[in-house]
């Protein structure tokens, strides 16, 4: 245990690759290892690429990958697909797809499903990010695979969002239905060389300035980028430390951390709670077969269960 | 409370309207209102309704409504879409859909969203069966909207689960990549006139019997439908009885129950935890001031908060 924290602290590939796949098989997250790892001496930049299937996401991770590395820092990527029954085949392709970067040690590019995990992805995602600052990476970026709740849950443990659309997928409506308008930081118009760009570009802008928002408060800009080409990423890059600096000189990153870590504990605490009922199974199968009758009600279970 | 429930058991619409609306709202379900409502008298048959965007499930939803309703059978229907971060709105478009059978009192239809319930789908979905249940619905439909992780958590919810492919979209290899061969218990390839009807059929009975089974086990058969038209669909509900019969011949209708029921009981333990600690709000708080500052784990703050 303290080798494999030693190792994750050196930086280690194969130590954080061990110390990942441990958090993930504990169904509580790996409590001996967290705790043998210790402190992070900084924490990194925890950056969320999300958006639709198809707007170019794991290219645009790549981009920003190349960018942060053109500067010297260490990236971390985690893509995260907790809609993924399965864990790992399904990301096969993003791995293959960032293989420019498999030769750089200054990269670390994991594929996470979170599903196995019982205190949901808060509780498996916080543990992940001790372990990146810990080996310490500068940045992190949390990549969404697949659809549905991922964006909001992978927004919530991001320091800074950024939000791709597809020209003409991204209207301004589709987006406000979507509920994405309230958890970017950042949006990004990929695949700008297509047709309606600029016009997806206009609505989006249009919607985030219908917002109401404090004088004080960040505004969400608007960029048009081809992370294939690479056209447009370090403005990207640019807007991304700006707003960790808003972040930083206005306390919100104290704030939106403490209000991860509250998330991140009550998920613990739910997990803790489920691991400890499973320790007396024959207690928890008895009260199912009264439940599953009719007889009494879950939530009479639970409550006997969950000693007061 | 009782007059709810009496009026639940009645059959009444505004009172399983009501009734449904303080379990969604209640972060542990609405346990007072459980109690006053008892064991239902027979349980209904709960048949899942899942496949990707735009293999048909409204449709073939309304036209299943129509069959079971041909033979007297009263019939619920939750439209449940666990993605989706915001209650209500997304889903009216399926309401709109089912207008067909907004005259008919053996009918019941509700959108319901998950996202708010703590405890996840399975606790959000066990006290709401248990109201369609008690108030005397035959058969209850859970449609999966939206995409993502809600097919797995409503075929574990469910009795028998109808997975549906459109020609061409669902392939053997993408619907055992995608998870659906092993939630399927019917398995539908619905607008069949589409050209591929035929190969998309074939293609799934052979992974089907590709797949190992004891000679006892249910193998799911693959109907083709046309469900806007109805064309198969009497087919589909000859083989929903036969899966039921299966089911309870076998004692597999029990075992599902129980197993339905741990989940329920263990979701509702997990809520009931998280509820409990927010009613200690500061001392969670100061918890995560230091989980956030990296000096103390989230572990520790769990196992601190849920007391020994």
């Amino acid at each position: 245990m303290d080798s494999l924290a030693s190792g994750v602290r050196a930086g280690g590939v194969r130590e954080i690759a061990r110390a990942i796949s441990a958090i993930e098989n504990s169904p509580i997250g790996a409590p001996d290892l967290l705790d043998a790892l210790g402190a992070p001496t900084t924490p990194a930049h925890v950056i969320g690429v999300t958006g639709a299937p198809g707007v170019g996401k794991s290219t645009m991770t790549s981009a920003l990958v190349r960018a942060y590395r053109m500067r010297g820092s260490k990236v971390a990527v985690i893509a995260v697909d907790p809609s993924s029954p399965f864990s790992g085949g399904a990301l096969l392709g993003d791995r293959i797809r960032m293989q420019e970067h498999s030769g750089d040690a200054g990269v670390y590019i994991r594929s996470m499903a979170s599903r196995g995990h019982l205190g949901g992805l808060a509780a498996a995602i916080g543990p992940v990010l001790r372990v990146c600052e810990v080996a310490g990476f500068d940045v992190v970026i949390l990549e969404t695979v697949g659809v549905g709740q991922s964006e909001v849950e992978v927004a919530a443990a991001a320091d800074t969002t950024l939000v791709l659309v597809a020209p003409g997928m991204g209207d301004g409506i589709q987006a406000a239905k979507a509920g994405i308008l309230e958890i970017g930081d950042i949006f990004i118009v990929n695949k700008a060389d297509r047709d309606g760009a600029a016009t997806t570009a206009r609505e989006l802008r249009h919607m985030i300035a219908l917002g109401e928002r404090l004088p004080q408060e960040w505004e969400p800009p608007v960029h048009l980028t081809v992370a294939s080409t690479g056209e447009g990423v370090d403005e990207v890059v640019a807007a991304t430390d700006r707003h960790r600096g808003w972040l930083v000189e206005t306390g919100n990153l104290t704030r939106r951390r403490e209000l991860r870590a509250r998330e991140e504990i009550l998920d613990t605490a739910s997990a803790l709670t489920r691991a400890r009922l499973l320790e007396d199974r024959p207690a928890v199968d008895a009260w199912a077969v009264e439940v599953a009758a009719g007889r009494r009600t879950a939530f009479e279970a639970a409550r006997d269960l969950v000693a007061d």
